[in-house]
């Protein structure tokens, strides 16, 4: 069924006026004649015809194919490019108007893709500009390799080649060659390059609705640049097998579309035809590079890959296969200011890309050496008795995590806790150097990352991480300096977690209790009861998380409603572990001594 | 409906590292760390973090943002981009074998979005490598102008205001500065800018089938780049309403999403979302730059328009309008050997573009001083017998070309040929100055170049201005030169029409009588005589159309059976009109003298 595209466009008979405004605002180094609506030709803002001393390369056609014409004007590639209404020649008033703006003594050479509307309007404007004492040389691109190749150019379809045609001319003039080595550089490019492209959908001219020729599941191959039908219909394959039939075609020896063969160096252009995404183009470029090197016995010298002649909002690409030689090297090479000429593909490639290897990591900080000491310290007594207080209770309350969190997130919030819980028990019998707490700390983390997952745990990792480094080498811990590891923990989790007090999350608990503990034990309280009483101030930051307003992000996805439901379940949780090892901590050092 | 979207790609699950084995084919400037398909980092091909001089920029995320942020990757840009799974954050050690590949003594940036995933992944790696000993720091960017604004980065998604800090942030490592120096300025620089996007479509991820979520007629206001809905839907509107609502938005006084007020210099970018085409993007330029001069009250120093930050193959665009100051202008301006980073943006904008005034014709070859001569030379009687004759011939035979070209083409030959040869017939009274042949033919040109239309209007034009190149400055035409003259007009018809003999054109009754009147007139002839026997060939010449194979392009449309029914009527016109003038001009020549 036919339907009206989607557009961002204002009236679709200003499409092309609008585009080349635009062309100009984005480039300063582009700018137009002021002819609009008839005579719409972009051109080297710093080239006047009749100072230019270079020869002028002009060329155009129809729009719908952005970037090309205009997106190629620049020093070193076009001087000027004449643009006609979507899929129309440009008029030849047009392209005259062209000729005399930015040809100087050394004449000018227009580029024309064979289309019969653009060789007439070219051409008579050519022998006009000829009979105003210009000079004037023309050469016609035929690139196509879809259809059964006819006598001489006639037939074959001006197609993304094109561009690479702009390319060696421009460079060749930049040179400051004569016209008529100029033009003779471009027709022997012209003459060693081959195109084919394939559809998977059609484009759309604005103002008109969109054909439903190109149903589901089919590509077109041997396509055109202005939405005629293509050669053939094929299912949709994957790209590397899609890839292989283009090469095969465009390098058949039955054909002998382009003069290549094995052995050959050759440039290659991977075109999307204008709304393929640049992962997808890429994704051909990869499974062409190697095909033509091992199946087609070609080195690649050179890569481009981008949008450079498109049809509208075709879907699809085309591949471009150019025979390289010194020459055509350099004039790819040769630098340009023309915008839309890729940058970066200048240079030698190396007959196959070997990766770079994974570098190590600089120093083992830990696994390796951590194992539970023969006998506990002190503080790895108390360590302990903490960590296996706080690790039980999360295993106890997974049901009730769980079902908190069901009623703002996923629901997993236990699992997931208790997941890391059960795993730490675990891992503290074998592998924490429970004498060292800033290394146990560490370990914890550890632990954690392997087994936990989700945001929470590497949150949690995180938090033990950041405690890790504030507590790293110091053996003998103090409360200030547990205090101040908390308060680093803390800093971190809210750093790259992006929350802070009142977002509804752990850090509503964490929070509260780094305040109290450290409010307690410079009011002088002995560091145990700091601790509980911390504890309990961890409570209530995570009761009041009911009803608190969520803030940033999570607003988006949970109602008020839900909110007033239920407490946090990640502040519910730390609540939890961090009460279960104050008490834990307390009844240790105060039972034996009471 | 749900529907499975084409896609030019191999398995769904490849199509991050097959992208950047594309990437790498492409630009020998980037290389890629062999830690597939874990470890997807792409890095520049020149930089090794033991000898790195420079502080090391590295950002990345989630893939399906290309070019982002591999693209970004050079000299002057990017150092290394860490490439997560399609709309994944990547994991914390493909992170940290990025930071190890490329950081050297000076330290590395992390330049990250504002999403969570990627702020824990990139923020546990950043704290790891730190107790690996390596200097980090890392920025979060969150430009999002879309959703109310929270309090502080959080909630604020990273869109493609990102792509600015990096050329920045980059631009500042290149220049030598410390790491604390590179992230003071990234970190301004995420201050200043401010992003909001609109979507026409969905984006559907590989091996997912595509949401219907997006109807047809309406776009979603202030989407992410993820898929995930936007803030609000709304009917589809012209291209510069949806600009100036964006523009409103993201510069709102009352939000104050980004500090820019009347007065502000500014740079802008405008990004493709995936799939809209380079025209509609320069559309929008066309139409934000002045109203943000005009409405908003701002300098535009700078424009960026292309595809960015992508979401995979979504259509709609973002703008991202970031404050500049001169430091922000000299890091965007400065060289960067990034591949997608724009080419010929950087340097002064006028504060409005006026376009080049369209240059005047250098001489006036006709119109002015062609009139009717007051007494005709006899060559000027021939010429107006012969001239009357063709015309009244072709008029005659109006209906007779409709017929032949009706089954082969469009039927409009003979109206086409009626109105030329009725226009001829009024002109040639008023101004053609018969005494001079060469320009009489030229005055035939312009007559059927006015009047006339259509491929074959111009390829009469064609012939008529090169007859008169040939015969220019000859004001007594022998019939050696006519037949010279007759000879560049076929060549001129056939390098620009591209036919040639066989093709069923013009040219099969031309070539003929050329060749005819060339040898008649060595063999001794007298002119009229080779003139009439030349016609005769040319009748020839058209009748064997019939039959004929076609040749080129006419094959696709043209079957042959058709073919086989009808003389070319483009050559039958030409037998037509030449025969009256042979005619025309032996009885007026042999008349007197008999």
């Amino acid at each position: 069924m036919a339907y009206q595209a989607k557009k961002l466009i204002n009236d679709p008979k200003d499409v092309v006026t609008e585009c080349i405004e635009g062309m100009v605002e984005t480039y300063p180094g582009l700018q137009y004649l002021d002819g609009f609506p008839d005579i719409k030709v972009v051109l080297r803002a710093d080239v006047s015809g009749s100072t230019f001393d270079k020869v002028a390369v002009i060329s155009g056609g129809g729009s719908g194919h952005e970037p090309a014409h205009a997106g190629f004007v620049g020093e070193g590639m076009l001087t000027a490019a004449v643009c006609g209404d979507v899929f129309t020649s440009p008029p030849v008033d047009s392209i005259l108007a062209a000729i005399r703006a930015v040809t100087g003594p050394k004449g000018c050479l227009m580029i024309v893709k064979n289309y019969t509307g653009d060789r007439l309007n070219f051409g008579l404007a050519a022998e006009e500009a000829k009979s105003e004492g210009y000079n004037v040389e023309m050469v016609i691109v035929g690139d196509d390799c879809a259809l059964p190749p006819p006598r001489g150019v006639a037939g074959r379809r001006g197609l993304a080649g094109t561009i690479l045609v702009h390319k060696i001319a421009g460079a060749a003039a930049a040179a400051g060659l004569c016209l008529a080595d100029v033009t003779a550089e471009a027709k022997h490019a012209s003459e060693v390059v081959g195109t084919m492209g394939v559809a998977f959908s059609v484009c759309t001219r604005p103002g008109h609705v969109t054909s439903d020729r190109l149903g589901p599941g089919v590509m077109e191959l041997g396509l055109g640049i202005h939405g005629e039908p293509g050669a053939a219909i094929a299912d949709l394959l994957p790209a590397d097998v899609v890839v292989s039939h283009v090469l095969k075609q465009i390098l058949s020896s039955e054909t002998q579309y382009v003069p290549i063969t094995r052995g050959n160096r050759v440039v290659l252009m991977i075109n999307g035809l204008g709304t393929t995404p640049t992962m997808e183009l890429m994704i051909a470029t990869g499974k062409a590079v190697p095909q033509l090197q091992l199946e087609h016995g070609l080195a690649v010298d050179r890569v481009y890959t981008g949008s450079f002649m498109t049809s509208l909002d075709m879907a699809g690409f085309s591949i471009s296969i150019m025979r390289a030689d010194p020459k055509i090297l350099q004039r790819l090479d040769a630098p340009t200011k023309s915008p839309f000429w890729p940058v970066g593909v200048e240079g030698d490639h190396p007959p196959a890309k070997i990766p770079v290897p994974v570098p190590p990591r600089r120093t083992e900080t830990h696994d390796e050496f951590s194992t539970q000491p023969q006998e506990l310290s002190e503080q790895g007594c108390i360590l302990e008795v903490a960590i296996e207080a706080a690790a039980k209770e999360i295993i106890r309350l997974r049901d009730q995590l769980n079902e908190w969190d069901s009623k703002v997130g996923d629901g997993d919030c236990g699992t997931t806790m208790f997941r890391g819980a059960m795993a730490v028990l675990e891992d503290i019998k074998k592998c924490y150097p429970l004498n060292d707490a800033a290394r146990t700390i560490n370990e914890i983390g550890v632990t954690i990352g392997r087994v936990m997952g989700g945001t929470s745990g590497i949150l949690y990792e995180i938090f033990c991480r950041a405690a890790y480094a504030s507590l790293k080498g110091t053996p003998q811990v103090t409360s200030k300096q547990w205090t101040k590891a908390l308060d680093a923990a803390i800093a971190a989790v809210s750093k790259y977690g992006g929350a802070y007090a009142g977002y509804r999350t752990m850090l509503d608990a964490l929070i509260p209790a780094s305040t109290v503990l450290k409010e307690r034990l410079n009011a002088g309280d002995d560091p145990v009861t700091a601790f509980v009483l911390s504890a309990e101030a961890a409570w209530s930051g995570a009761e009041s998380t009911i009803n608190m307003q969520a803030q940033a992000g999570r607003s988006s996805y949970v109602s008020a409603e839900m909110l007033a439901s239920a407490p946090d379940p990640g502040a519910m949780a730390v609540a939890s572990w961090y009460t279960a090892a104050a008490f834990a901590v307390q009844s240790k050092l105060r039972a034996p001594k009471d």
